[in-house]
């Protein structure tokens, strides 16, 4: 295990942060290397809306779920898919933007999280902690009217940066043996690996609770995809310019 | 500038491999680097499959448009967006999966990239060059068939990973200012970045080879947008039980 694996495996979640400022010249840096990462066809596909106003930080960590660290973070970014931009450098060429395919859509979306990935080891390196924010998909309206996206721009997910004020422990995953497989789909062993992430996650939550809080990872699921999830977004996508055709 | 923002901005991909073996150990490590990264509400919602099969990896190479590295790499894994995993740990806790919703979708394909991501830079820390294949979803139909994915499964992107046989040179971006704002969208210097990128980029080009391809990047996001891109994937998608509701 060299460094870098070493720093990609101590990542956690960090939901308090200190008052030290995260700086202009960091945020750019930051920025800069998750434009490093790969990109499908150089679509580039890909803006991120710092925000610094406090009013809109505030309204993004309610709709959010009342995420207190959306406020309080040195820096928060909001990521977002962006085809406008790539509509536009094709209407220089003489195109005309296809527009609501499917495939744009994807590789716009994938574009977003790699680059934001890379964002992140980025931060981590630099001794911040970060925290992705999924929850401002909870409205997505009003996270397009309040950083005014146009059309062919949804916000991906949000990212709180700062320096850490808390050192949680890692939170256990799915076995590799869970996840990875050979040449073929298969899940004969799932049961198994169910029952061992159970008892690892459940171990985690007791330690790290003091014992309150008794979840197991099949409980998570019930909760997650047990039942509709977000059902506006279609609807707001839809409305957005992305009509997934 | 540290040691892993150095390494990310050093990223470029690369097509040519030596016969240097990826041993069993080094893809383990590989994946379950990627396992650390975030991962929406817990759902690690990825498999990956590592191909051996050669004529799996000839099927795939030739219908991502004649990618020979598919088949050359030191080790090929295809990244799967699975929420199949999820719907049977409901079960187990005596829910019923709620499938087709966009926001699961969405997920899934994001939890994907962050994994992947994180995976080609510890690939990348190791001395391993790699290189995103998203052409199999020129026939996603095929590779799902070739790799037996179940419903609820869909192959997001391939990845071949390998000794580097080539240095090529790393490819310009767009001015971190093109992507990063402050508080709100604005597109009133496009024009702007849309030039000094083009120039940059058609420099690449031309030094790269040596001056035969003049592209800029307007022409390429003309090819890339401005006609239909991949119109199977709606239908695919939804055979496969991403109804995107």
């Amino acid at each position: 295990m060299n460094p870098t694996i070493e720093l990609l495996k101590s990542h956690r979640s960090i939901r308090k942060f200190t008052d030290q400022a995260v700086s202009t010249e960091q945020v750019r840096e930051i920025v800069s290397a998750g434009q490093t990462a790969a990109t499908s066809s150089n679509v580039q596909a890909v803006t991120v809306i710092q925000v610094n106003s406090s009013a809109t930080r505030d309204s993004i960590a309610e709709l959010a779920g009342g995420q207190a660290w959306v406020s309080n973070a040195g820096a928060f970014l909001v990521w977002c898919a962006d085809l406008k931009r790539s509509g536009a450098a094709c209407a220089r060429a003489g195109g005309e933007f296809e527009q609501g395919m499917t495939e744009h859509f994807l590789i716009a979306t994938i574009d977003v999280a790699l680059a934001a990935q890379n964002a992140v080891i980025a931060a981590e390196s630099l001794g911040l902690g970060i925290c992705y924010i999924g929850g401002l998909r909870n409205n997505p309206a009003k996270v397009t009217e309040l950083l005014q996206l146009p059309e062919q721009v949804y916000p991906v997910f949000g990212l709180c940066l700062g320096y850490p004020a808390q050192d949680p422990e890692i939170k256990p995953r799915l076995s590799v043996d869970a996840v990875l497989m050979q040449d073929a789909y298969t899940d004969e062993q799932q049961d198994t690996h169910f029952d061992d992430y159970n008892e690892r996650l459940g171990h985690y939550y007791q330690t790290r609770t003091g014992g309150t809080k008794v979840s197991q990872w099949t409980d998570e699921m019930k909760k997650l995809v047990g039942k509709e999830s977000r059902p506006h977004m279609r609807g707001f996508l839809d409305k957005q310019g992305f009509k997934m055709r």
